[in-house]
Order: C-alpha cells, then sequence, then structure tokens
C-alpha cells in the first residue's frame, strides 16, 4: 500500500511555521532566519519537515531561499501592508449589479422607539413561538432527523401542502423549499432562460422583481387595478413581449392588496394559454384571509394543462424563520423545478421540516390563524382609519385608489397627491420615527402615481395611529 | 371608509359553491340548475352571493348560464376529464434541461441491506445527533429566534467562520448560508454571467459542475495530479477561455482526494492574478483531515487583493441537515455575493443559525473532531487494503493513478484499467449489492481514465471489505 506521507505536503509543520512566523514578524526585510540546523534542534524534527515549512513560508512571499547562503526574511514581509487593491474585481465582476437595497431595507430591525409601517413579517407577539419552539425541540431528537432528506420534501409536508392547494393537488406535485423567496427563484430560473421577458402587475411584490432581475430577466408590467390584473392588457403585454412567463398574486396581492376578480380569472388563464406560457400563482397571503370576502380558490384548480405553478408559505402566517414553503407543479416542469432545486441546496433541513409538519397539524394552528386574523382585522381597521382621519378621507380618493380597504394580507396601499415624493416622504418618515415604505420599488417601471405602502401587522392599534400621526405631520 | 365588501368578490358563497359542485358532479351535461331562488331558499343567502357562486362554477367552466332560460351543466362537466396535455410545456420550458441526476443519486438512502460506498455524508452514528439535537431544542426556545435574521448571518456564526478560515478574515467578511451547495451557487452566479467560462479541476465535485451548467456557465477543465490542479494548465486555460472564475477544492479534493502542493500554491495564485479572475476556494473537507500530512492554510491567507472566495460548511463534519455554511469574501466581490444571497433567500434560519454555534463552540466539538477522524482513518485504511486486496496492487497503479492514499476528506479514487466502462461496472455493483459512483460525472469532458469513487465515510470497516469483494465480483 502506498504511503500517504510520500507526496509532497507538510508532516507536523505547524508548531515550526508558527514559529518562523513570529520570527518574520519580529524581523526586517533582509534579516536572516535560523538555521535548518537550528530548527531542527528547536522542534526536535527531521530535516524534511524543517524544509517544509520554510517552503510553506516562502510559497506565501515571507521568506526567500539564498541557495548556499540561508533564508532571509522577504522584503515585502518587513514593509507595512499597502492597503489591499481591489479595484480588478469591477472589471471582472463586469456590469450586473444586483440590486438588493430594497429588499433589505423590509428586512431591517429598527430601534424600538420607532413606529414600523413598513416590515413583511409578523412581529414576535403574533408568532406562534411556544407551539414552534415545542415543535422544533421534539423534532430536534428524533432518529434520523439530521440526516439528509427527499430532494422533493419530507412526505408528510407535501402531503400537508398538497391538501392545503387542493384543487386535485397530489403530495407528488409538491416540492418543498427553504421559504418563499427561494422558491420563487427557482421557478424564475427554471421556467424562463436568462434574456427572457416575465410578466408582472403593476405594482407587484419587489422581491418577485429583484429575482427577475438578478437571473436577467426583463419584467414587463401589466397595470392591476382593485379587482386585480387587467385580463385585456395582460393578454396584449403576452402578444407584445412573447413572454412564457407571467407572475401574480391572485389573492391579497402584496403591495396593493387586491384579489383577482371571479369574472377576470377565466380570461387570465386564457391569456396564459394562448400565449403557451406559465403562471407563477404566488399564494402567499390566502392565510392572512380576514374575512368576507373569502378568497377564491386557487387559479391552480382551473388548470388542467399544467399552466399554473402554485407557491404556497408557512412563513408569512408563522415566524420569518419558518423557512419552509412549497412550488406545486405538473408536467415536465414539475421535472425541471425538482432538479433546480437539487441543484440549488440539495434539500431542506430535516428539523425545520419536521417542525413545520408538527405545526400545521396541530389544532393549536387553527386557534393561531384565527387568533391571528382577529388581530389583524383590527389593526387593519385601526390603520385606515388613522390613515382616514390623518391622510384624508379614504373616499375621496376612490377613483384613483388601486384598491380600497383589503380583506386580507397585511398592506394598505395609500394613493398620495400627485406631485408627491413617495421616497422623500419616506425618508422624512424615517426621520421622524415612523418607516413606511416608498411605492416606487414594487413598480416594474413608471409608476402611474405616488404611493406609500403601510403595513399594519407589527405594531398595536394605538401605535398606528402615532405613525399615521407622525407620517402625516412631515407630508 | 370604503367598505371592502364593495369590491367583486364572494360573501360566504362556500357553501353555495360545494352545493352546486356537488350537484353537477352527479348530473350530466345540459341539465339544468336549482333556480336562483331555489338556492336562496336553501341557503338562506341573498341573489347577490348566489349569483356570486354561480358566477365561480362558470368562471371554472363547469355550469353554463343561458340568459333568460337559467343556468345548466356544463359539456365538459359531465364527460370523463381528458388526460392533461403537458405538451406544450416543451415548447415553453426550451433546451435548457437541468441535469440533477448525479447529484440525486448521491442524495438516495439506499436499503439497509445494501453497502454504500457513495455517499457524501457522516452516516447517522459518526454525526453528533446528541449534541446537534440539545442545542437544537435550547435554541428552539430562545427568545427572538423565530424572528428574521441579518441577512448576512447571526454575528457568533460568522465570528466563527471568520476564526476557522484565519489569515486576516473578519466577521465581517463572512456571510451565512444555507448550506455549501447553495453557497457554491451564488458564487457561481454573483462572480460570473450567464455563458462565461469557468475553470474547474479534471476532475472536480460534480455537484460544482452541475451548478455551472444550470447556470449556463461553461465548465472549462484543467487536470489535476496527485499534487492538485496544474498551475501550467491553469495558466494557459485561463488564457485560452477568457475566463475571469476559478472553482478548486485545494484540500482533499473531491473525488481524488488531492491536495494542492505548497509548490504550486503560488503559481496557482500568479495565475489566477494575472488573469484578473476569482478563486472560489472550496474548503470542505479541511475538518476531516486525518492526520499527517496535516493540510497547508487556505490560499485566501496568500490573497491580500480579493481575488479568493473562500466556501466552508458545517455539513461536511457534522451532518447532512445541519445546512449552514460561509463565502468569506473582501471588496466588491463581498457586496455583490452578500446582495445575491439576499434576493435568493433573504437569510439562513435562527434556530439552526445559533444551534450550529452552539454546537461548535462547545468543548464536546473538539471531541467529536477527534473521534471522527480516527474512525475515518480506521475506515480509510480498511477499504484501501480491501481494495488492495480484492483490485490488485495500489503500487503497480502509481504511475497512472491521480492521488494516493487521501490523507483528509473521505473518498478513494480508483482507476479501472483501460476499456473498464464504469458506469456499466457501478450498475453491476449496485445489482450485486454495493453502491459506488462512476467516475465520469467529475470531469467536464472526457475522462484520462476509467474510474470510480469508493466513499469509506458511511460503513464500518467489515461492510467496507465486504463492498469491494462484490464490486470484484462483478468487474
Amino acid at each position: 500500500m502506498p504511503n500517504g506521507n510520500t507526496a509532497p505536503g507538510i508532516i507536523a509543520t505547524g508548531p515550526i511555521v508558527a514559529d518562523l512566523e513570529a520570527v518574520v514578524a519580529d524581523a526586517a526585510a533582509g534579516d536572516r532566519l535560523p538555521s535548518v540546523r537550528e530548527l531542527m534542534a528547536r522542534h526536535r524534527a527531521g530535516p524534511a519537515t524543517v524544509q517544509r515549512a520554510i517552503a510553506a513560508l516562502a510559497a506565501r512571499g515571507l521568506v526567500e531561499a539564498r541557495p548556499g547562503r540561508g533564508t532571509f526574511v522577504a522584503a515585502r514581509a518587513s514593509v507595512p501592508a499597502a492597503a489591499p487593491d481591489h479595484s480588478w474585481q469591477t472589471v471582472a465582476l463586469g456590469p450586473r449589479a444586483i440590486d438588493a437595497d430594497p429588499l433589505e431595507a423590509l428586512l431591517q430591525v429598527p430601534d424600538p422607539d420607532v413606529i414600523v409601517l413598513s416590515t413583511g413579517y409578523l412581529p414576535a407577539e403574533l408568532q406562534p413561538v411556544a407551539a414552534l419552539g415545542a415543535a422544533l425541540a421534539r423534532a430536534a431528537r428524533r432518529p434520523g432527523v439530521w440526516d439528509r432528506m427527499p430532494a422533493e420534501g419530507l412526505a408528510g409536508m407535501r402531503t400537508h401542502f398538497a391538501a392545503a392547494v387542493g384543487g386535485g393537488a397530489t403530495a407528488g406535485d409538491v416540492i418543498v423549499c427553504p421559504g418563499g423567496q427561494a422558491a420563487l427563484g427557482t421557478c424564475l430560473r427554471g421556467l424562463a432562460a436568462p434574456g427572457a421577458a416575465v410578466i408582472v402587475e403593476a405594482p407587484t411584490y419587489l422581491g418577485a422583481l429583484l429575482a427577475a432581475r438578478t437571473q436577467g430577466l426583463r419584467p414587463v408590467p401589466v397595470p392591476a387595478d382593485e379587482h386585480g390584473v387587467r385580463p385585456d392588457l395582460l393578454a396584449d403585454a403576452l402578444h407584445e413581449s412573447g413572454a412564457r412567463l407571467v407572475y401574480l398574486q391572485p389573492v391579497h396581492a402584496n403591495p396593493h392588496g387586491a384579489t383577482l376578480a371571479l369574472e377576470r380569472r377565466a380570461d387570465v388563464l386564457a391569456a396564459v394559454r394562448a400565449a403557451g406560457a406559465f403562471l407563477i400563482e404566488d399564494d402567499a397571503f390566502r392565510e392572512l384571509s380576514l374575512g368576507a370576502p373569502e378568497p377564491p380558490p386557487p387559479l391552480f384548480h382551473d388548470d388542467p394543462d399544467g399552466h399554473v405553478v402554485h407557491v404556497r408559505s408557512l412563513t408569512k402566517p408563522s415566524a420569518p424563520s419558518l423557512r419552509i414553503s412549497a412550488v406545486v407543479a405538473r408536467g415536465p416542469a414539475a421535472a425541471r423545478l425538482r432538479a433546480a432545486r437539487i441543484v440549488e441546496d440539495l434539500f431542506v433541513s430535516g428539523p425545520l421540516q419536521e417542525a413545520a409538519l408538527e405545526l400545521v397539524a396541530a389544532p393549536a394552528w387553527r386557534a393561531h390563524l384565527r387568533r391571528l386574523r382577529k388581530v389583524l382585522r383590527e389593526r387593519r381597521d385601526a390603520l385606515a382609519a388613522a390613515v382616514e382621519e390623518q391622510l384624508g378621507p379614504l373616499e375621496d380618493r376612490a377613483a384613483a385608489r388601486l384598491a380600497g380597504l383589503p380583506s386580507g394580507g397585511i398592506n394598505l396601499w395609500v394613493r398620495l397627491d400627485p406631485g408627491e415624493d413617495d421616497r422623500e416622504l419616506a425618508r422624512r418618515a424615517a426621520a421622524a420615527g415612523v418607516v413606511v415604505y416608498p411605492g416606487r420599488p414594487f413598480f416594474a417601471a413608471e409608476p402611474p402615481a405616488p404611493f406609500v405602502r403601510l403595513t399594519y401587522a407589527a405594531e398595536p392599534p394605538e401605535r398606528l395611529a402615532e405613525g399615521v400621526k407622525r407620517l402625516a405631520a412631515v407630508r
């Protein structure tokens, strides 16, 4: 059997290297290193080992061997380190800058004095932390839970998502993903080639816009009103752009809260079918429906031929760190999306899937959702009342408002007066202690009017009212 | 305040819709539905509500309204559902097939009778499951742990990785990712535009090859021998291809186990610098060093100007479902990679990060690594002895063998005789109850010889020997 030690390498050179590094650090350029003999004695090592340690330092440019004379501290080691020069990177990276700023702003955790009307997540007091903690603690100790998981997810988790989606979805149609953003990325990457057009609503979820742009896709906007996306303009845009991919949130859309009207569903699907396109149905907010009108079933139900790829997440109705979502797809697209997931990160961590499954299967989950909806309804109404009181009657704006009081989700979408600057207002608001989200990043192109998005999830009613008061004061 | 119910939608139409669905299911095409008046009485609902329920079914193509005559079951509802036609998808998806098969084969969990010489992960009995379970159970109940996390990861986790990498890496250089495959994907996506060339060793980790291809990159192979990648050919390939990105595993490379020789490090870095290129240094196996010769420090140490982007993972030395890794980068590249991570999946789940941090900070982690190395050494030696006994003396193959007995990692890379078919042999082996991995998927282009990769991590010595016996029997 061969001896691995015959390969060039270092055998226990660590202490000698460390010793020499210390010598070099204290020495000046050109100083002579201790001889091989001295180092052999000092470290009780053989000559080959010492030579390997010296070679290691030489390879790093710290010392120079001068044959027959010894080894010397190299010039570069003793001068103060020059500032690193990263400028070559700008050329190597090229012009494909990735804009994550709008998403990052959503993720920021402001200090407690600041009133948050901007976050996309439930605050800690509305998260089912006790149930989650108990479920994960149990999952963490289950045999096999730390092992590799099936690429498409745990069978139980897939069954749960299939039942939640309905419309004939089976566990075999489900691919479990690590959160909604990851699921969107997989769909966008899998279903469209770089450079292709993807149709989005105007406005639409900014995380989808950024993911599309990062992948070299061209988001093409189609106006949405209070009844959801306009089917006539969708058909027009599909034809005009040649897009084979549409991204919609048909229920409680972020940011404007609209739900696609029943009357439009058939036309939307007909336009998608006529274009031979996929429709990514991002159903992130269905679990946050706030009562009547109840949301219509997923478009997935009305699509026998695999045009609709449905995306569902457990993060929104539970907690930000329960990063479990699902893609539901049929046909060759399902195979491609599954392959894309494997190549992207192999599988979703076992304990998280087990905990998520226990969470949603427990009776406490229904109770959590009921309580959550009640609290969100109160907060929505409180925020809407404050907006009406502080920013002017909502009714006056009806003609130009994208959507009225949303029947679900966590956002109010407030139109500003013509000429108001949404970003400037958001900056002034932040300085005044209230964080709101400007409307512009939710549009793929020019917005039709200035908007701000006000989220009612993260604060109790009295702080929502105080926040709007602060906002009104800086308009 | 506006009334949300004025938007078109459904108010408590659910029971009526369900009733009508049942009617439709039992009816023939053309049958008349109960009248609006009948349905109003049956469900104690107003006419608008009933009309909305009917519209919902009409939108799904289940019923047809014939003005003045009533509503009738649509033709399509009563015929047996046609087989779905997904053939349009093939055109929409285009020719960008994603090949995940080789990775998927690595992830398969074979039945217990089968001897596994193919997995890339530690088996359950070598995972620190008790420590992991306890750490995660504690983390699951920590306040705030379910909330959103910083995009770049927990401060403690970043500090850990910075210290593990050394060479002046700071916590600020670290981006925490959900597993090594995700980290590689982020680096490949962030550092090269679609269509660009990326230099890889031949052979190289197949997960990197598949990730590169999935992103539209062109993997360009450069031969590696028992001393790692050939610097002269690397410089040549960089020049020839115009690549600005190199992917290497300089320590205990997968599959061939080679460690880049000290003498080659300066030349490799010089070639990368001369090309103005990035070098992704995938250091997945450092923690699985099996004693002398100890591995040299990361190339990251010798790179002041930000060419080396270092990737480190906790998965390999712990357990498959501890999906925590890190990218360490400096300069504008670090900003781009961080932005890419945010757009890809926002952040890594809090409890997993907290558990990983507790795991690696505990004294038991060192003890785990010591025990693990001891067991892996025994298994490596047992597998090598079995290969020598069953497949012929390893020494006889020295001239053409890529690397001898590996000084770390979990793989033996065994050259077959000229003309042997590695994939056919793997198929025959599987039929004989031993899973081995053919060499071909580890090469970006034609392999110089047939190989099989034999992993010694997953089985005890006696089963390793039995596995090789089964393999030898089907050659």
